[in-house]
């Protein structure tokens, strides 16, 4: 039975129980949450995480971390290293989004050292293998497409991105006085709407969403209904596309929680500052409060190199307003494959956003990191300062180590004049 | 006289319809809001700045670069290449917050090489001269505090930070059961509250604000009403002292108004996500209208190492609800001095928030870039994309140069399943 079925049943996994002790959220409550599809457990069934992970109402905000080789840079190696930083930086989840080199191989590499959940969005092995034997993607037939959604869950695969919104109603929503100034973004969406269009027939994960659900049923594969006609641009935002695509997705959600499937529903992307929440309540209503799995959102178009501090500010909006999952931004959005000490900022900054909607969600554990950091702060004492950052050993370099201001208890910024020394001895 | 005078004489000065034209505002609407003290001019009467710069009510949102020596760091030379750094990535204001060395030549010598308005916390200067002189700052003599702030008028400082709101009355608030986490965390508020306990008398910036009015008066400079008792954990928020002394400054910056003199409000600190548009709303109804020059907010108290980053996100949320100037935090911030890099870091993050604001306040300047950014993007016109990024020779160095990616027209990331590229060519 997959985790919802258990719930429907009032059968409390240990998955549940372990859930509902390290997230201090009342098992009976986190159960009915999962039956009614607020809050999902993303394991493969075939799978045994050494930590769960659950998405949803009432519990902290997850952060998700992409890996992935591109055709340029197919090294499996530099993917698994990414894979450590994620780790080791705090990440909940990670997607293998590969599209270079051997991507079975990579991707049963990634399952097999990851004690996190791993997502993958299948549209892009079809596609890869069809170019690979048919020389274009556009040749792909839709069997091939299950064939990879199946071999897929089989690997132990515990989400799949799949963008099952992207109709050929939806799609001409885009076109005549709705053009946008991007188009479309994602890469999945823009792999299926120009397959859809050269083979002139309907989205196969869309008219064959019964087939999906089965696949995902007998795996316990979480889907995540992708936003495929995401905004690539500010001005995009919230426009008829994005909104119908929506409308679709929480219709799916519906189907699929009829079959015991579990589901989260994925966001935008790039999102003026004070459209953020409009957009997170839409999610809410039109998807009955399925979990909302955001990538940003970015809150400017221009800040390229830096977009992760533009997801951070469109992160931490959207989720104290109740998102669910960040999937993080590097610094090298819209420019380059991410290097590793783009991960790592990436995840950080992710971590900061998702940190701060947790206060304001009121999540324990976050609010007491805080206090604990405050208390330090007032004693001046820097060594439990370090500690509790969030990257303690770029705090230390930072703070330095010397012999004079940590006798003092003093930083360098403001030395004798520190303000809490100054409060504290008159 | 002073900008506000002309103002409410309904003259044009040149700064007027020089800031008029650049920020598109009416000329008459803007000089309508300088009377009212809902928009000030940063400029010393002594000083011809190359570029006007002016803060408040439907003008784009500010930011503001810290220099400044310590005592263990007291090199007048960096902090000059600081303020290059800031003028190169786009500052709109420096403070001079020097407290070692030669405090009146650092101070001269940035004021002589900055184009941009030039803002001083006077207190640091006369507690460090009592410090030399006595041996220690609480044995300072307020006639001392008023040379200071003559002297550095006369030198050209285009906007002072005075804490006249740290009061016996608005001190008392701290103790008892509204004790903080944190106390005082402002480096002028502490001084100034340990030399009143010290010498058991009133702040004389309050006291005697008359005085300092005068001086104000007479070179145009700029009062910025400091927030002493601003919150330095997220718990210490909106607490009794912070909204007293907000108060306070209301009333001080009606009767700065009363003599012709320009006034800005300091706000926080540290402040939860969901409370800083409440700090927004009352500051504006507590002080009519008078432009928030708030520091940061970070929205946790956990990101050393990564402050500009909490305080990129809670400095877009302030400005998005009308805040009007963003003092820069920079990734040192609780742990040392800021290097060089760290300025840089801190200046990028913070005209991401402030830029991400302006969208919300349909700043035209500010959408015509995202407008056109996107445009590019859309063309996936990777060199028009670099140029309009705010640090071009960075997301040079990420995109590369690699030959078959800038002929193909995409990046390293998506490679030839580039989604734009997909939707243009199926």
């Amino acid at each position: 039975m997959t985790q919802i079925e258990l719930a429907k049943n009032k059968k409390y996994s240990r998955e549940m129980k372990a859930i509902s002790r390290r997230e201090g959220l009342n098992l009976r409550i986190l159960c009915e949450r999962i039956a009614r599809g607020r809050i999902v457990i993303l394991q493969n069934n075939k799978r045994r995480l050494p930590k769960f992970c659950a998405v949803g109402e009432g519990l902290s905000t997850k952060i998700n971390v992409n890996l992935g080789t591109s055709s340029g840079n197919p090294s499996l190696k530099r993917e698994l290293e990414k894979l450590k930083i994620a780790i080791q930086y705090g990440a909940d989840t990670v997607m293998d989004l590969s599209i270079g080199g051997d991507l079975k191989r990579i991707r049963k590499e990634i399952i097999e050292y990851s004690p996190l959940p791993v997502g993958t969005v299948p549209i892009y092995e079809a596609a890869v293998n069809a170019e690979r034997k048919y020389g274009s993607f556009l040749k792909m037939h839709k069997e091939e497409l299950f064939d990879i959604l199946e071999q897929q869950a089989a690997d132990g695969v515990d989400f799949f991105t799949l963008h099952a919104g992207v109709t050929m109603k939806n799609l001409s929503l885009l076109s005549g006085n709705n053009k946008r100034l991007t188009g479309i973004v994602s890469r999945g969406g823009a792999i299926l709407a120009s397959w859809m269009k050269k083979n002139k027939c309907e989205n196969p994960l869309f008219k064959y969403f019964d087939r999906v659900l089965d696949i995902a049923y007998r795996y316990d594969v979480t889907l995540s209904l992708g936003d495929g006609l995401r905004p690539g641009s500010i001005f995009d935002a919230n426009d008829r596309a994005q909104n119908a695509e929506l409308k679709t997705l929480g219709e799916l959600a519906k189907r699929a929680w009829g079959k015991c499937v579990q589901v989260m529903i994925e966001g935008p992307g790039h999102v003026r500052l004070d459209k953020i929440r409009q957009n997170v309540l839409l999610e809410k209503r039109l998807c009955q409060g399925a979990p909302f799995y955001v990538l940003g959102p970015l809150v400017t178009d221009i800040a390229s190199g830096y977009d992760h501090i533009s997801s951070a500010i469109g992160g931490a909006i959207a989720a104290s307003y109740g998102a669910d999952f960040l999937c993080f931004v590097t610094p090298s959005e819209h420019l380059r494959l991410p290097s590793l000490e783009d991960v790592k900022n990436g995840i950080i900054a992710s971590r900061i956003a998702a940190h701060s909607s947790d206060l304001v969600k009121e999540i324990k554990p976050a609010l007491q990191w805080d206090r604990e950091m405050s208390i330090a702060r007032g004693k001046r004492d820097w060594n439990t300062q370090i500690k509790l950052s969030l990257n303690p050993q770029k705090s230390m370099h930072y703070y330095g180590k010397k012999k004079g201001l940590s006798h003092k208890k003093v930083c360098s910024m403001c030395g004798e004049y520190c303000a809490i020394k100054l409060s504290d001895n008159p």
